[in-house]
C-alpha cells in the first residue's frame, strides 16, 4: 500500500498534496500546552495528579494537549511509560480537545514503532522531534528519508518538531518545504524563535495546507502575525487562560492589547523555559492550583533563591 | 559641563531621563535605508553616483538615511572618507529627511572624536556600533561605560547598534535597559532578529521613551507588531517603496495585506543580506534605477550564477 | 552501604580518594576502538559478523574494546539490544582485552539500571555519556549529582564521556575535577579536541589517579604528550595497528616518526568521523578485511562519490 | 613588476614556490611575545615605558617581538600611532631579535598601505589578521584574493593570522594551503587551539616551507610536537623565560619536564588571555618588573577581586 502511495506522489506530487490538504488535513490551530509528567517524590509517575491536572486544564479553552513532548520529560521515560502516559491522558481529556503525542526516537525504526503505539493509545496526531545525536550526518536528505518513512507508516498525521535549544539542530527549511508536500505531514512545531524563518516557512508551505505552530509563548503574537495557526507553549501549562486570550485578541484585531499582553508574557515565559526549564514550569504550576512536583534526575529542583526569583518574575509581570 | 550633567543624573537619574524623553527625544520612527557607498571601478568613491542615488531616494517617503553604517562599508573607509561621505550626503538630502551617521569605532576615544566630526558634518543623530574585537572582555559594564562616555560628549543623540552577524556580539539586554535611561541615548537598531528579545526591549525601555528600530526587513512587520517604531533595512535601498508601504499597511490595520507583503520580502531580503551581502544590495539596486557598482576588496562582486540566482529571487517574489 | 561511603567521603574526601586511586584504580591505558554494531541489510544485528570482527581485532595489540559507544549506534538500539551486544562481545573477546560498555542514558535512574545490566553482561567498566537533552539546565551541579549517584551504585568503575560534537555539551572542568575524587570514577574519554583543556584536566586530576583518554585519533600524539594514557578512537576499528604503533613510538621517544604518523592519520580520521561518520567507518573497515555493512536509519550509506572520496583519502595517506 | 611575478607563478606556481621557500624564506622559529602598548593614565602612549619594557625583554632569549598585534590593542590606535609604535620599537630592539608588525586592516587597500608603512618603519615581516566584519562573505576565495594582493605588494614576508576568539572567523584550511604556495607568504600564527587542525596545516604546507606558529602558550608543547616552529604567546610578555625554557626542553627531548612545565603554564595563560585579557597581561607584567599600566577604553582595568584571583593563579602555579 505504501509503495503505491509513494509512487503516486512521485508522479503527481502537487496534485495529491493539494487533494489531501484541502480535504483531510486535521486542523491544529489553537493553543496546546505540552504537559509535564507529574512525579512522586520517588520519581514514579503520579497518576492521580496527572488526572487532576488534566481536569483543571479541561476548563480552559485550550485546543488540546501535547503529551510526552520535551516538557513531558520524554527522554527520561521508558518506552512503556511514554505510551502509558498517553493512554491515561486520553481517558481524562475533555470533549473537543485534541491529543497529540510525542513519538520521536533517534532511529527511524523505533520512531515508526512508537508512532503506531501512540496512535493505538489514542493520539490523534504525533509530534516527531528531529533525531539529533549524529548531528554531523543529519542532512536534509537524511531528515527527508526519516520523516517520509515515518509518515508513510503512521496511522495518524505527523507534525514535525524542531527544537534547537534541546537538540542542537534546526530542521533545514528545504527539508521542511519538501516534507510539507507529504499528505500525512500536516504541520510543524517551530521552537527556534527566528521569526523571519517562521514567516518564510508559512509562505513556502501555504499551498500545501501545512500548518505552522509557534513553539513558544515568547513570540506567539508575532508568530500569529506572520501566519502561524497557534502555539505549543510550555507557559500554557501555567497561564493557559492568558495565552488563549492573546490568540483571541489577535483574532479580534485588538492589536495594542495583544502587544501589551505579549510584552507581559515574555519575561515569565523565559523564566519557565530558558532560565529554569521544567522545574520552573512545575513550580509555577503550583501557584496556579496545579500539581507540579519534582522532575526526574539529572534535572534538579529549584533552589530557594531561584524559586524566589521565579515568583518575583510572575509578580512583576502582574500574573501573581 | 559634562561632569555636572553626570552628577545630576547620578543623583536623580530617572527624573532627568524622564524630562529628556518627554520633551526632547528626537523621533526616529519610519524607514531608513543604510545607504551603500558607491565606488568607481578603481575603488575610489563615486561622488556623482552618491548624489544621483540620494536624489532618487528623496522621492520615496523614507524617513531619512543612515550613512556609513555596515552596508556603507564603513570599515573599509579611512576616517576622513567616513566624514566626507556624510558631509556630501547632507548636501543632497531632501527636506524633512533625517540624516543619521555611523560613528562607532573600536575605542571609546576614537568613537568620541568621530561622533563630534559626524555631528559637524551634518548628522542629526549617530548610530554607534558595539566595539567587538576584544569579545571576551566586552561585558555589560564595559558597554555601559563606553556608551555613557560617548553619549555624555555627543552633540547629537546616540542610537545603539547591535549587529551580531557582523560583530559576533549581542549587546546585553541589561546594558541596553540601563543605557536607555541616558537622556542622550534615544534608541537602538536591533539587527539580531530575536523577536522575543525585541519585544522585551520595547517593554523594558518604554518608560524612558527609548525607540527600537528593526535592523532588517525580514522581520519588519512582526517587529512593528511588538512595538518597534520603524526599521533600518538594507533592503530599503532597493525596495524603499514597498517597505514604506508595509509600515503604512500595519498603521492602517490592513494585517492580511501586511502579512502577504512581509512574506514576499523575506526571500529578497535574505538574498541581499545573509546570502549575498553588500554586493547583492548593489547589484539589485541597478535593476531599480540606482547606481550599484563594485564593493571594496576583500568583498567580491557576484559571480554570474550568483547574480542569476539573485535576480530569480526578485522575479519569483514579484518585484521584477 | 552507599550512604556510609558517601558520608565517609564527605568527611575525608581526599584521603579515601587517594587510598582508592593508589590501590584499586583499574588501568585503562592503551588503544580502544569503539566498535560499530554490524547490521544486516534489514537493520537487524549481524551477530556472526560481530564475532568475526572481534576475532580479527583480537590479533591487534589493542587494549580492549568500547562497546555500545557513539560509534556503536547505541542511540538506535533498544535497551535489550544494548545489553545483548555487550554479552556477545564478552564471549568473543580475547584474553587480556578489557571490555568497556557504554551505559549512559538521559535519566539518572535509567543510567543506573543500564550500568548494572552492563556489569552483569560482562563489562569491566562503563563509559557514561553526558545527558544532554535539557542542555540549559545541565549545570555542573546537575552533572555532579548524576555521576555521583551512578558511580555510588555501579558494580564496576565509571568512565566519564564528554563528546560535544554529538551532545552539544562539554562536561565542565570543575565538575570533572570534583568527580575525579570519587573512588569509583576512574577516568574520562575526552572527545572535544581542545588540547589545553586536556592538559589542564590531566594536571588537575593527577593526584586522584584519574586517567584521561583521547577521544580521537586526530590528536592522539599531542594528547599523549600532555599526559593522556591512551585513546578511544573510532579510527581504531579500521587502523588499529597504526594507532598502537603510534602509542609505541611515543613511548620509545621516536618523536619524529610519531609526528609523521600522526600527520598521516589526521586526514583519514576526519574522513571517518566529522566528514562521513559511522557510515565512513563501516565502509573503510571493509577495505581492511572487516565486515562493515549498513547503518540504521536515519543514518545513510555513503553515496558513490562519497565512497570514492573516502577511498582517495586512505590512498593519499598511504594506508591503501 | 607585480604582474610579471604573478604571471610567472600562474604558469609554474610550484616551481617558484619551491625556489623561494628553499632559498629565501625567513626563519621565524622561536618565541615571540606580542607586546602590549603601554599607556599613561590619560590613555596617551607611554613611550618611555615602551623603551624600558623592550630593554628588559631584550635580556631573554626570545626570538623577537610582534608589535601591534591583538595584545598591542592595535584596533584602538590611529593608523599613525600603529606605525609610530613600530618605529620606536625598532630603535630599542636588541641585536638578533626579529621585529614583526601587525599590518592587517579590514580592507585590502588599507592593508596594502599599512604593510608598506610597517616595512618602512622597520618591520622585517608583517602579521596580517583576517578581515572579519563582513563574516558572511569572507569565503576562501575572498581570503585568497585579499592575501595574494597584499603579499604581491609587500616589501617584506607576510604571516597569516587567524584568531577566531577575536574575529569570529577561522581562516579556512583550503585557503591557507593555497596561500602557503605564495613565495611571499611564509607562515601563520594559528590561535584557534584545534591541535588536529594545526597538525594538518603543518602536514599540508611542509613542502612549501611554510611555518606554523602556535598562537598561545596553553598548547605550545603539543603544537611543537606536531611540527610548529615556535609561538606568538601573550604570556611571553610575562613569562618569556619559562616559555623559552619549554621550547628548549622539547628540543632536548626532556619530555616529562616539558609536560610538567606546560601543565603549570595552562592556568596562568588562561588567566591572561580568555579570562582577563590584556588588562590581565598588563597587571601580571607589573609583578615581574615590567610596566603594565592601563588599557584604552572600552577595555577596563581589573577589579580588586579579579586582580587577587589573577595573582592567586600565578602563585598556585608556582610562578610567584
Amino acid at each position: 500500500m505504501h509503495s503505491v502511495s509513494r509512487l503516486f506522489r512521485a508522479v503527481w506530487p502537487s496534485v495529491t498534496a493539494r487533494l489531501y490538504s484541502s480535504t483531510t488535513s486535521k486542523d491544529i490551530s489553537g493553543i496546546f500546552p505540552p504537559i509535564p509528567t507529574p512525579f512522586n517524590a520517588d520519581e514514579t509517575i503520579a497518576w492521580d495528579k496527572l488526572e487532576s491536572n488534566i481536569k483543571k486544564w479541561n476548563e480552559i479553552p485550550l485546543r488540546g494537549y501535547v503529551v510526552q513532548g520535551s516538557t513531558g520529560e520524554y527522554t527520561f521515560m521508558t518506552p512503556q511509560e511514554r505510551v502509558e502516559v498517553v493512554r491515561r491522558v486520553k481517558d481524562f481529556t475533555g470533549p473537543g480537545k485534541m491529543l497529540i503525542a510525542g513519538s520521536g526516537c533517534e532511529s527511524t525504526r523505533d520512531t515508526i514503532t512508537m508512532t503506531r503505539e501512540m496512535s493505538s493509545a489514542g493520539a490523534e496526531a504525533v509530534l516527531v522531534v528531529t533525531p539529533c545525536y549524529y548531528k554531523g550526518r543529519m542532512t536534509s536528505s537524511a531528515f527527508i528519508q526519516h520523516y517520509t518513512r515515518v509518515a508513510d507508516d503512521s496511522p495518524v498525521p505527523v507534525i514535525l518538531y524542531s527544537v534547537p535549544s534541546n537538540t542542537g539542530i534546526d530542521l533545514p527549511p528545504d527539508a521542511i518545504i519538501q516534507l510539507a508536500k507529504h499528505p500525512n505531514i500536516i504541520g510543524i512545531k517551530e521552537s527556534g524563535g527566528d521569526i523571519a524563518r517562521i514567516g518564510s516557512l508559512v509562505h513556502n508551505t501555504a499551498k500545501d495546507g501545512f500548518q505552522v505552530l509557534s513553539g513558544s509563548a515568547s513570540f506567539l503574537y508575532p508568530a500569529l502575525s506572520v501566519g502561524c495557526v497557534g502555539g505549543v507553549c510550555a507557559l500554557g501549562n501555567v497561564l493557559g487562560g492568558p495565552l488563549c486570550q492573546l490568540e483571541q485578541l489577535v483574532k479580534e484585531g485588538k492589536l495594542n492589547e495583544a502587544k501589551l499582553l505579549q510584552h507581559r508574557l515574555i519575561a515569565v515565559n523565559a523564566a519557565v523555559t530558558t532560565v529554569y526549564g521544567i522545574a520552573g514550569v512545575k513550580k509555577a504550576m503550583e501557584w496556579f492550583g496545579f500539581y507540579g512536583g519534582p522532575t526526574r534526575s539529572p534535572l534538579q529542583s529549584l533552589t530557594e533563591s531561584e524559586e524566589k526569583d521565579l515568583r518575583d518574575t510572575f509578580v512583576n509581570s502582574g500574573f501573581l
